[in-house]
């Protein structure tokens, strides 16, 4: 029978969006339960697959499914683990990709981090299609990357390749960030960056901005571009201040990998001219002058609430991990011990 | 007819060397011509052709070359060219490839620059031999670096990726690179980036040191070397600025492709544990904690007199591209047109 579909499940600290997509990235149907709820992953697993399997059945999808790819945080693409992800509850090491097998008795399934998976959408469904070596950026709460090179996704030796938002970008005097370190790229160009150059800004300098109106430590990204989309100058410097280090760390990541395109996905990225000009600016005066410009500074060409789904999906196609019951297994090995002794 | 040899070639500004070798990496004969005497591109070609052939012949290796691979200073994989290559006299763009090929009657040829031809000799014959994921480093008069992602040399879009050389190490007040712009890694960590650092030590300290003794623009890598192996406190110092910036650099590269080791190889690379000792400190200290104890920071395997010869040869066994003659291709269309017609 033909497997016309693969599922993207997309496992977020608050949702899981899973859906159902065809071969040319429509999603036919999709649906989510709270992450949050579960405290136990078993208990996840379970109501994970009950409402999977609801969403086959209204489909008529039961057995049209080639794969299960699933894009969550932390998750490695060699050993089907998410391992001491940030903000999910179920310990230090859940074998995800071997759980969701086994419960839909045995179809492929291959996970890899939400960066990676946004690559692959894009490759698959969007931007970067028709592309060998591209570079994804999702700017978010952090910046995430997954990076394309000669059509394949770079995993690295241990499943943790493309970690571009921990690129060091201030050597001296750099902010502290997540990661344990200090001066890296998510520290300044992540939407909580964008808010923490908004406070550094405000509190050094003395121009009015409408942000002085705020309390300093509630402003978020969002009130930065607000302030900067109606005229703000200081909000519109802080964004400048953003695209000018993001354009320059981008003329690093090309010296490396020399990409058709780098594509830009998240919250941030929708800040229009405010954040790609001053990008694009840094980038074509950083960028070493024999790439000089080559390589495309592009908007991700996924439609929001479909990308999670989507880029997950991709994985799908290729998955290979299958859960094998061992019980089943070690049958036919039971079986000829009791067989009767052939007579000499 | 079987063919158990590829010829390597290695093109440096100085000479051109070229060696006869087998599957496992032995050089089973070599020899060069100077390449700094001709200025004529095709008179180069021709003496090429001819010192190569004489070598095959002598070592009854005429028609036993399955390819033959070409290592070159910016020689372009896709394009088969050597483009504006700084230290060539043969103009903006040679077509290396298609004259070798030519000349050797169809032998297929690869082209690559030295950086590259070096990381392929190192996963053929030397230290990354299993290896599917590193980055060769090469500390010579540039810092070159030839990456290797999923068991394949990262070319990029137009043939030019792997300038490790050129990540910006000092963005504010860098020193001036030779690609045109400032702070790059190259212009701290090579052989004269490492005589810039004993000048600029030299003219704003006020320590003794025995390097004041000399001739403060005579300077090289080895006179600090040398200082430095004496016991010269500033000379090992000099090695200490140097090996911290490389190892900073490094753990940079490892967020990119989270390689299973970094491979040094180039005169710098020698210095032993006056390099070796601050760059893999900066390295551990560096490196995101993800990464940390992962990726091995070792020295290359290849005998430095045959490494150049191996890498370039390396290639030559993968080569696809053949000359073929344009007159040979368009005679069977000559030879219809001559036909007399058919009669009706």
């Amino acid at each position: 029978m033909s497997k016309p579909y693969v599922m993207g499940v997309d496992i977020g600290g608050t949702n899981t969006v899973f859906g159902i997509v065809d071969a040319r990235g429509h999603v036919v149907a999709a649906d989510s339960i709270k992450t949050r709820k579960y405290t136990n992953f078993d208990d996840y697993i379970a109501d994970l697959h009950k409402s999977m399997q609801r969403l086959l059945e209204a489909n008529d999808a039961v057995d049209k499914i080639k794969g299960i790819g699933i894009g969550a945080p932390n998750a490695n693409y060699y050993t089907g683990e998410i391992i001491n992800p940030p903000n999910l509850p179920w310990g230090p090491i859940v074998p995800l990709a071997e759980k969701v097998s086994k419960v839909f008795g045995g179809i492929p399934v291959a996970i890899t981090n939400d960066a990676n998976a946004a690559a692959l959408g894009e490759m698959t469904y969007g931007a970067a299609r028709g592309m060998k070596d591209f570079i994804m950026i999702t700017l978010g709460t952090g910046v995430g990357s997954g990076i394309v090179i000669n059509g394949q996704l770079v995993y690295g030796q241990d499943g943790n390749a493309g970690e571009l938002g921990h690129v060091i970008m201030k050597r001296n005097n750099g902010r502290v960030c997540g990661c344990g370190r200090t001066g890296c790229l998510e520290a300044y160009c992540s939407a909580t960056g964008v808010a923490r150059t908004a406070r550094e800004f405000l509190e050094v300098r003395s121009e009015p901005s409408v942000l002085r109106n705020m309390e300093i430590e509630d402003i978020t990204s969002k009130d930065v571009y607000d302030a900067a989309v109606g005229g703000d100058k200081l909000a519109k410097e802080i964004f400048a201040y953003t695209g000018t280090i993001l354009g320059e760390a981008f003329a690093d990541m090309v010296a490396f990998s020399s990409p058709q395109a780098i594509i830009l996905f998240g919250g941030l990225a929708k800040s229009g001219d405010l954040l790609m000009k001053p990008l694009k600016e840094a980038f074509e005066r950083s960028v070493m002058p024999v790439f000089r410009g080559k390589t495309k500074i592009i908007l991700s060409e996924l439609k929001e609430s479909d990308a999670a789904v989507l880029g997950a999906s991709a994985l799908g196609w290729e998955a290979k991990y299958r859960y094998e019951d061992p019980a089943a297994k070690a049958a036919p090995a039971t079986t000829v011990v009791t067989l009767p002794e052939q007579p000499a």
